[in-house]
């Protein structure tokens, strides 16, 4: 299976942004991250199409979330990255060559689809039981009880 | 996400092969899910290479299950088509940037990839939980008790 490689980066944003003063311009973001501003500013406006992030102009503008953190969960930031689209693709086989199934036993979805759907049901229930302050939390745990206290400090210089 | 499109008609004929009387030739399990035999061919030789299928030569020789189908999940077969790589791939991004975490706060894998990493095993586990012989008897209760029977009949002429 594969994921957008931009899923990584949307979600370290968005913890940084979850613990920022204020907004954030995506200059600094991508500066902070270690990566370059055009790469970052294509997934910011993913995040921006998806209302999880807004941008405001100005000497004081930049990105910031549009709701509180432990409202975002990580299936938001992942779909607003990599989209909504299952991953398995149903194209109906069952109903090919010599001995289709009926039009009545297509009434229920096919039972590999089925299964398949579970299984990424599954998937995106994992991601919604976390949230951006679950992970930015997890951060302070991890690496110190200061590390935001830092991250605010660099953004601010 | 993005998952290979053989995983469809690899699962399909591995059931088809669960309830096949012997050998079933390619160019027959080809024409029964109606797609080119050069298609199935190279996702029957990734069944083959992760052990779920053998293949005989000569007049009756064919594919078949190299074990029962309830000891083959859905999760083999995806894996033999899709690969085990994880979706989600971890680039230490805490490492990068003008505040990098730690070596010491590194010893533990990042939050982010944690998270990223408990949802795909929740997926895995979903898959796991399902065989391509529970597969076969969904198919027979959808689609009707004789559904085997005809396969069979048509398999063999």
């Amino acid at each position: 299976m594969k994921l957008s490689g931009g899923v990584e980066w949307a979600v370290h944003c968005c913890v940084v942004l979850s613990r920022a003063e204020g907004p954030v311009p995506a200059t600094r973001l991508a500066e902070f991250h270690g990566i370059s501003r055009t790469y970052l500013a294509k997934h910011l406006q993913q995040l921006s199409r998806a209302g999880l992030v807004s941008s405001t102009e100005g000497r004081v503008g930049g990105y910031a979330l549009t709701r509180p953190a432990d409202a975002i969960t990580l299936l938001d930031v992942v779909q607003a990255i990599d989209g909504r689209e299952p991953a398995f693709r149903c194209t109906e086989i069952r109903q090919n060559g010599p001995l289709p199934a009926s039009p009545q036993a297509c009434r229920k979805a096919c039972g590999v689809a089925r299964a398949m759907h579970a299984a990424e049901q599954a998937w995106r229930d994992s991601l919604k039981a976390v949230t951006v302050a679950d992970l930015a939390a997890g951060v302070e745990h991890d690496v110190g009880p200061d590390t935001f206290v830092r991250v605010r400090e660099w953004l601010g210089s």
